[in-house]
């Protein structure tokens, strides 16, 4: 029988507008309900504070639904099993998951295998399933090996770089022998990224000269960017890329305590996870003969058809561009000048 | 010798802001001047006019360098040789490149290798090679067989479909079985696409109820989003596409002839060709034991260091989420609860 025990949990009271104010999330009191077979009830140890909360907290679905307001705000952590009546978990587990802010969590047994058990290491505090052997640090290492794939001698750029993924993501990338440099928001965290973590370098974004430093920093172009932070930031990074370079959108930081309809096509990148490549016809030249061959077999067949608009005289220039604009042609539009 | 003979030009006189203006593109004329060694000459029979001309105009290098003031307009064209003191071409060849916006052109021997030369088909007028087996069609046929890598059943939109690209990506998407859905300006356009094209439905985004429409057109979502348009069309797209969907982006012409920060890392997306790959480590669970196992040797070793930034108590919590949009943490933000 459950011990009769209050639970504290914080509500998602009121959606924010830019940061969090005081009343967003408000301290309620409810007891901990009497255990039922099939549950189990743990006691929640510490919780992972994540940029992803505030998308959370907003009023529209993500790649999770929205969180109904007067709920338990979601949030992810570490528990212990302090009781159990399903076979999943004996009492002592300890598990991580979307345990909620709040003191214990009751997990049903159809919920279970959203709660991983940890082992217990001697030599690792238990916190650490939250951070670098946690979903940050899973962050940072599937995005790298998975994602980026980086190859020796490239360089890489990480934004957000003094944080819980980017730290462990610019890491991952001198395991693989990139030049690393890091974009972060304070000299103390630029310090630490070069001489605890062996960034190569580190830029502090809100000195003036950032993007000129971020210039001397990769003096061979950017090859792969590791991209939290979006935004400005994102914009000067991809300034340096080098051609078929590759961008991890793993966050934006700088867009979600903002309403930004500008950057909302970037959000949904993420939270759809496309691929999302640019693309130039002058990449293909040595193939033009495979591609006119394969299309004029089509056209021969029938199976492309095409449309020409045709201006006649060099001065219509002008006005057939701006028909591209306009929308005033169908097809190619040509024009004939002799 | 070369026969006396006026060449008509069109020169880049003023960098247009947003539509060409008259005065942009200044009509000048010169003489032909005598053929060398080495040269050849060719008039000009047609003008490719394409969306990237805009770009070209505009005061910055993009993939090609910009073009300066007084200089000839560049652009895509097919021309005939009338003369020459070069290997490369005879009289009569049949040739495409970058001709430029005039008369004739003369062709050093070192950029020969710029020009392609055609051949005769008696079925197809010239100005083919210039769209269905020209640059425009080829962007079409690389997009979707390199990048979009259509599969059987997929849906497929395509925007400024009525175009000379999109026109032909969209059939390229029937040949390989997808269901193909354009989005274009006009009704009539709307018509030719289905009608003649036989694209599955076609929706013109002038219509206001044009995103319910494309809703309805794609019940099954959005696979592939071969993306011409960008903006608010490209948006309303990536809202319905499936996870893990492909862009292939290949222009932007909402853009052009605007000046639009919010658009440029888009456009740089494109001028880089950029991978860009949304993430979301909600798709790595299953392999979460290989990502702690290699993250906790790496960390044994030595070879990646974390830090956390723990705060105590439930109340904590507002704060904490706040201080990782200030910068205030370092490493992984954690709040102890018990």
């Amino acid at each position: 029988m459950t011990m009769a025990t209050t639970n504290r949990q914080l509500l998602l009271q009121a959606r924010p507008s830019g940061l969090c104010a005081p009343g967003d999330l408000r301290l309620a009191e409810s007891p901990v309900g009497e255990l039922q077979d099939g549950q189990a009830l743990a006691r929640v140890k510490f919780l992972s504070i994540d940029p992803t909360m505030r998308v959370w907290m907003a009023d529209r679905d993500s790649y999770l639904p929205k969180i109904p307001l007067g709920n338990v705000m979601r949030a992810f952590g570490l528990a212990e099993i302090t009781e159990s009546r399903t076979p999943e978990f004996k009492k002592g587990d300890k598990v991580i998951g979307l345990v909620g802010l709040q003191e214990y969590v009751t997990i049903n047994s159809a919920e279970a295998r959203h709660f991983q058990k940890i082992p217990s290491m001697p030599v690792l505090p238990d916190s650490a399933f939250l951070g670098v052997l946690g979903v940050t640090g899973l962050t940072a290492y599937f995005g790298m090996t998975d994602i980026a794939k980086p190859q020796s001698g490239e360089t890489l750029v990480v934004s957000a770089a003094a944080g819980a993924t980017g730290s462990i993501a610019g890491q991952i990338g001198k395991i693989h022998g990139c030049r690393v440099v890091g974009i972060a928001g304070s000299d103390e965290k630029c310090k630490w990224l070069v001489e605890e973590l062996g960034f190569d370098a580190a830029i502090n974004y809100k000195h003036a000269d950032w993007k000129e430093k971020l210039a001397a920093a990769t003096p061979k172009g950017i090859d792969i960017d590791f991209e939290n932070v979006g935004g400005e930031v994102m914009h000067a990074v991809l300034g340096r890329m080098n051609l078929h370079g590759r961008v991890v959108l793993c966050g934006l930081i700088s867009s979600y305590a903002k309403e930004d309809p500008a950057l909302e096509s970037f959000s949904i990148i993420i939270v759809k996870r496309l691929r999302v490549q640019g693309f130039l016809i002058i990449d293909y030249v040595a193939k033009f003969t495979e591609g006119v061959t394969q299309l004029g077999q089509w056209k021969m067949l029938g199976k492309i058809k095409d449309r020409e608009t045709m201006l006649e005289g060099l001065e219509k220039v002008s006005e057939a561009i701006n028909m591209l604009f306009t929308g005033a042609n169908t097809g190619k539009l040509i024009v004939k000048v002799s």
